[in-house]
């Protein structure tokens, strides 16, 4: 029976997030790790990922990987140039990964198939391994996160990243095969950070607030986007998203006692090189929540485990979609049927 | 004798584009051309963007122009990337442009100075040639915008915009050769398009406006984020940049009759795409503005000479910037010094 209480579909989805993990650990661990080899004896030189709304995210925090863990220039498209102006970039030494959960928007299916006519490798990492993204692409991976009960993506998000994490490191080794001493607790982890307090104080304290900033390095920039996109569909609330650095560069001017500001902070490299960002914010004395292992001084501050910052944004994200939730309903609004939102976008 | 009065120095900076349009399609068109042909010989097979703040919009009208243009994958990378985590990506097919007005950030003369180490073609374009950005890459082209008095930039960037029109046109042709035809009149329809009404009705009907969306797609979109980032800036309003497509992904749900968007929608394909976010606005009774040479049944707009969307760019920011400009002197602001705001940002 479906639970129809406001936000019940969405807080079963983030509750079921550990359960996605060991199942994507298990049950598609052989999938990715013979995508991986073959990309790895096919020797890309760059890889392109392509996506829209939550799975751009995701194809961000793979950009990185890629970057740091392969050493290969990576980033993301912009869909229009081939779907709207017709390009046809040579793409022949190229890796070109389509992320969606539904497989179904027709611009991704298009910039696919483009690339696989312009040489290009092509991979779809979906949740619907039937869908149109799924066949265009030469290779496919399947999630593997079950029916997402909320419009809003939750679950499919966390296993898009580690769908993407398993692939770079299974590339990275070479025949596919991925170490998972760190990876392998993440289930655990997971569990352990939605364990934890909820953010419901939270909730009620921004139940009023007009906007907020979110922010974060590295690892860290694709939680803080996911963050604002987040509160955007479920609550409305205009949320701006800029690295660390970037917010230095004039955005910060809007930074006042009336903004909170929500920063991921890593322990790693990433985290280090935010305290210059966290020390402006407390000169613009700004109302500042931390997400990250330790606390940094900040008002208030959101617990996560304490692990290699390129696992975090599994699981720095997790109170933060919690957070999402309950101030959409402080709100009143309910975040599993957001006005306006639909789960596939038939965009061209 | 320099002008006091608030905003004096923004004004006096946009009043001066059309002459700087000028003045780059004759002093810079033969060390462009040079570089173009340069560029052409040496036959990169992506290019890679590296900027930040509103160089990294310019950034990513390059990544359009060379994607449409040129055929070759492009796009914009994270410097902390580099910077952070010290990724060195395999860069021996790449051509690297840093863009910089000071070219005075630390992260980005790094990440040039590691690209050029791993192998690539690195060119900065600076307003500054002196910069240690514009001597850390191999090449450099120097935009002669002159001194901006202002801290938000505006003449800074569109000279950026034609400085990178022109150059990835030289490179199409092969020899640094650019078709005058359509770039030529930039400087007189800039000049018209500045003469035409000044945005103050809006600034006096946005003036208590809490939060602002701006969308366009392909080579608008680069406007439609700079437009944002000038709002912010100068008026510490929250504006969201989306991309026609990914408005309709889910950010869509905020709008409302309280939000007003600025649609820049130019008059060819991508113009064409957004018909269809122009009526998911209509139909959650936005109050819509929309920038392009016709109106779209929006209630308010800012025309703009009719141009190939390619030209676009660097016409329909024009009463862009004078909004941002105006709105910021209606909301009492000083947009010559915005709080906590510097002309060079020396983040790592």
């Amino acid at each position: 029976m479906v639970d129809e209480r406001p936000g019940a579909g969405m807080a079963a989805d983030i509750a079921e997030q550990p359960e996605v993990y060991a199942r994507v650990l298990d049950e598609a661990a052989g999938p990715i790790a013979a995508v991986a080899a073959e990309i790895a004896r096919r020797r890309p030189r760059h890889i392109v990922f392509t996506a829209r709304g939550t799975s751009d995210h995701a194809a961000l925090y793979g950009a990185y990987l890629a970057e740091i863990r392969l050493g290969l220039p990576a980033a993301l498209a912009s869909p229009s140039a081939v779907t709207v102006y017709g390009a046809r970039p040579d793409l022949r030494d190229s890796l070109v990964i389509g992320v969606s959960q539904s497989g179904g928007s027709p611009d991704l299916r298009e910039v696919v198939r483009v690339a696989r006519e312009q040489g290009a490798l092509t991979l779809a990492i979906t949740n619907a391994p039937d869908s149109p993204l799924a066949e265009a692409a030469e290779r496919s991976i399947d999630i593997r996160a079950g029916h997402e009960r909320a419009v809003a993506a939750t679950k499919t998000y966390t296993a898009e990243l580690l769908a993407l994490l398993m692939l770079i490191e299974g590339i990275r080794s070479g025949d596919g095969t991925v170490d998972t001493s760190g990876i392998g607790a993440l289930p655990r982890l997971a569990a352990d950070t939605l364990a934890g307090d909820a953010p419901e104080d939270l909730a009620g304290r921004y139940r009023f607030a007009g906007r907020m900033i979110t922010t974060g390095r590295g690892y860290a920039y694709p939680t803080a986007r996911e963050a604002a996109l987040k509160l955007m569909e479920t609550s409305y609330l205009p949320a701006l998203a800029f690295s660390g650095a970037d917010l230095l560069h004039g955005p910060l001017a809007m930074a006042d006692p009336d903004v909170p500001v929500l920063a991921v902070v890593g322990g790693g490299p990433a985290g280090e090189s935010m305290r210059e960002v966290l020390a402006r914010l407390a000169d613009r004395r700004a109302d500042v929540v931390t997400i990250g292992s330790r606390p940094k001084g900040s008002a208030h501050h959101l617990a996560t485990p304490d692990v290699d910052e390129r696992y975090a944004p599994l699981l720095d994200i997790l109170p933060l979609q919690r957070l999402a939730l309950s101030l959409a309903l402080a709100r009143g609004e309910n975040p599993d049927r957001p006005r306006g939102l639909k789960k596939v976008t038939a965009t061209r």
